[in-house]
C-alpha cells in the first residue's frame, strides 16, 4: 500500500486532518488500533473555539454543529458564592465559544470520511512507524491476522497521549515538560437540563466544580476529588450533594438531578514534548501536549496543530515549499504553551491545593479578585477562553 | 505629654500622615529613633504612582517634586534581547508615573513640618507603645536621658519592618504571609545621565536587571545577584560589565559609566501581617507589609495606607464616624493583596529562579510573552504599575 499521508489514530484530529487533506487532493490513509465504535465511545470535552469552529467549516463537516451546537457568547464564574459574568462576546470583539460534543464531531467527520471513501482501517494492531528520518517512511501493522505495511511521504502522529509516534521517537531527542496536579475530576454525565444556559465554574473551599453542557437535555458536571479517589465511592446521591454545596444556593436551588450515564475520574496533567516532529513524522494533539481540563484547551489544541499541519502539507504539495516543514514543531509550540499557559492558570486559580503555602493562597485569591474585577483583566480570560489566533503559514 | 495622634517612625509615611493631619487641624507628633540626618541617608526608590503623587499635591508638600520630578509616560522591557514598550500613558487612559526619590520626598515633607511647628522627637529611643486595647493608649520612650510619655488618642506604626510597633502587638493576634526570594538585588548609585529617558527592566538568562534614574544627571541600576553575594566582590567595573552583558545592545553601547556614590545588596521579600491593626494602634506601610522591589510599590503602598488611615481618622474627629477605625485593616489589606500580587508577579516574571523546574519555566516565558504580545495582557501591566485606584472611606 502506498499513500501520500499515512495519519495514526482516528481520533478527531487524524479525522480532520484527513478531511482537510482529501479536501485538497492530497491521498491520505488513517490506520487506528481501536474499532470505530471504541472511539464514538469515549467522553470528551465539549468546547470548542472560533478557530476549530472554522476549521470544521473549511472541512466542510459544520452541517450538524451548525444546527445543532449552541453558541456561548459567555460563561460564569462562582467564586465562593460570588458569581462573575465573563461576556466572552462583549470583551473579544464578537468571538464566541460553540458547544458540541468531541463525539459528535467525531461522528461527524467519520461520517464525511466515509462519504469521500478515503480509507479508514480500523482494529489495526501493532503499529509502527518506520524510518521517519529519511526521504521513504512506512508504516507497518497487523490486521485480520495479515501484516502490512503503509509506503508513505509524511507521517502524522494523531493517535494521543498513549500512542506509539512519540513512543517512536529516540528518547534522547525529545525534551518533556510536565506538570502533574494533586487532583482528578470527578465527571457525570446525565440527561437532564443544564443548571444554567451558560458553562458556571465554581471555586469553593471544598474544591471546582463545573457545570458543563453537551445540549439543552444533556448535563456534564465535574468536582475536583484527591487524586487518590475511587468512583465506586461516588453514588449518584453522594456526587449532586457535594455538587451542591459547592455551588451558589440560586444555583444549587434549581439543579435538576438525575440518574448518571457516565462516571469517571480523570487525572489532571500538564505535559509537552519539544520538539513536536522528528524527521518526516508530525505529532498532533495529546500525541504531543497534554493539558488539565480546565478551559477545554485540548481538542482545540489538537485542532490548531491539524490547522498548522495541513496548512503546511498544503503548501508542500502544492508549491514543492518543504522549507516550511521544519517550522511545524516552532510554528505549533508557540500557541501550544499559550492554551498551556491559560490551562495551568486557570485550573491553579480555581483549584484547592491542598499543600499551597498561606502566601500562595492569598496571592492565588489576590490575583484572581484581580483579574475578574478588573476589564483588562477579564479580556485577558475572555480572550485566551475564546482562543487565540491561529498562526499564518507563508 | 499629649497629643491626638501618635505616629511612631518620621520616614515618609509618618511624615506625610503627620503633614495630612496637621493639615486637617488634627494635632500629631512624630517619634523617630534615628536623626533626621540617618532618615535622610536611606537609598530608596523613586517612582511615584499618580495616586500618592495626588495625595502630597494634598498634602502640600509637592511644589519641588512638580517642579523636578520626571513623569513618565511609559517603561521598557528587554526580554532576552528583545524591546518592549509598555505604553502607560495610552494603555491606562492618561495615567502615568512620576520619577522623584523617596529621599526628596522625605526632605520635602521634613521641610514643611518644620514649617508647621508640629513636633517630631528625632533619636528617641526605647519607643514602646502601651494600652493599645484600651481608650487611653500611650508611648513611652527615652530622649536626651530622661523617659518620656506621650498620651494620645491613637498610635500610627510608621516604623518599618524592623520597627516596635508590629512587635508589640501578641503573636498569637498576628497571621503572617511570607514568601523569601532565592536572590537580591546589587544596586549601584551614581552621577551619570540616565542610560535611557525611560526605566528599563531587563530579563535575561544572566539575571534580571533594571536601569532606574533619580534625575537627568543620576542614575540608579541594578543587578540580580545571588542572596548570599557579598558587596565587596563587585568593583564598580564588575558591576558596568555584568550590566552591559544583560541588556540589549543597543542600550549597552551607550550605558554612560562611572564611580559609584552608593553600592548595597537588597534582600528580596514578600510579606504582610494580618490584621494591620490592633485596639488604637494602626501599623502603615512597611510595618505591615513589603514587597520585592520590583515595580516599586513599596513607597506607594505605604501612601495609600496612609490615605485610608487620614480619611478614617478625619471622619472620626470631624464626624464622630468612630465605626469606621475598625475597617482599617480589612480596606487596606485589599489593596496591599492586590500590589503584592503585582509585585509577587513582575519578579517572578522577570527573575531567572535558580530551582525553577523546565516546565515553570516554560510558563513563565510564555506568561510574559503573552502578557507583552496582547493589548489586554500589557494593559493589566499599565494599570498595576501606575497604581490601581484608592479605595473611597464612606
Amino acid at each position: 500500500m502506498r499513500t501520500q499521508v499515512a495519519i495514526i489514530g482516528a481520533g478527531p484530529s487524524g479525522l480532520l486532518l484527513g478531511q482537510l487533506l482529501h479536501g485538497a487532493g492530497i491521498d491520505n490513509v488513517i490506520i487506528e488500533r481501536q474499532t470505530g465504535d471504541y472511539v464514538l465511545g469515549r467522553i470528551r470535552a465539549g468546547v470548542l473555539e472560533q478557530g476549530m469552529v472554522d476549521l470544521l467549516r473549511q472541512a466542510g463537516v459544520s452541517q450538524r454543529m451548525d444546527a445543532e451546537g449552541l453558541v456561548h457568547d459567555g460563561f460564569e464564574l462562582a467564586l465562593d458564592g460570588r458569581q462573575v459574568h465573563i461576556d466572552l462576546k462583549g470583551l473579544t470583539g464578537g468571538k464566541s465559544v460553540m458547544v458540541y460534543g468531541q463525539t459528535e464531531v467525531t461522528r461527524d467527520l467519520m461520517a464525511a470520511r466515509a462519504q469521500t471513501g478515503a480509507q479508514t482501517l480500523y482494529s489495526a494492531s501493532n503499529v509502527q512507524p518506520h524510518d521517519m528520518k529519511t526521504d521513504a517512511p512506512y508504516l507497518t501493522f497487523d490486521k485480520d491476522g495479515e501484516s502490512w505495511r503503509l509506503d508513505c511521504d509524511y507521517i502524522a502522529g494523531c493517535d494521543g497521549f498513549h500512542g506509539v509516534a512519540r513512543q517512536s521517537i529516540p528518547e534522547d531527542v525529545l525534551k518533556i515538560f510536565e506538570r502533574v496536579y494533586p487532583f482528578g475530576w470527578l465527571g457525570v454525565l446525565c440527561d437532564t437540563p443544564p443548571v444554567n444556559h451558560e458553562l458556571v465554574y465554581a471555586k469553593h473551599e471544598r474544591g471546582f466544580a463545573l457545570c458543563s453542557q453537551r445540549s439543552a437535555t444533556r448535563s456534564r458536571y465535574y468536582l475536583q476529588v484527591p487524586a487518590e479517589e475511587k468512583v465506586e465511592d461516588w453514588s449518584d446521591q453522594r456526587f449532586w450533594d457535594e455538587l451542591k454545596a459547592r455551588l451558589p444556593a440560586p444555583l444549587a436551588e434549581r439543579l435538576v438531578t438525575g440518574a448518571s450515564i457516565e462516571k469517571s475520574i480523570a487525572p489532571l496533567r500538564s505535559f509537552v514534548v519539544e520538539p513536536m516532529q522528528y524527521g518526516r513524522m508530525f505529532l498532533v494533539g495529546d500525541a504531543a501536549h497534554i493539558v488539565p481540563p480546565t478551559g477545554a484547551k485540548g481538542l482545540n489544541l489538537a485542532a490548531s496543530d491539524v490547522s498548522t499541519l495541513f496548512n503546511i502539507l498544503l503548501k508542500v504539495y502544492t508549491q514543492g515549499r518543504t522549507d516550511l516543514l521544519e517550522r511545524y514543531s516552532e510554528v505549533c509550540l508557540r500557541r501550544v504553551w499559550k492554551a498551556e499557559r491559560f490551562s495551568w492558570w486557570l485550573t491553579s486559580m480555581l483549584h484547592r491545593f491542598p499543600d499551597s503555602d498561606s502566601f500562595s493562597q492569598r496571592i492565588a485569591d489576590s490575583e484572581l479578585g484581580y483579574f475578574v474585577d478588573s476589564v483588562a483583566g477579564r479580556t485577558t480570560i475572555a480572550e485566551n477562553y475564546v482562543g487565540l489566533p491561529y498562526e499564518a503559514i507563508e
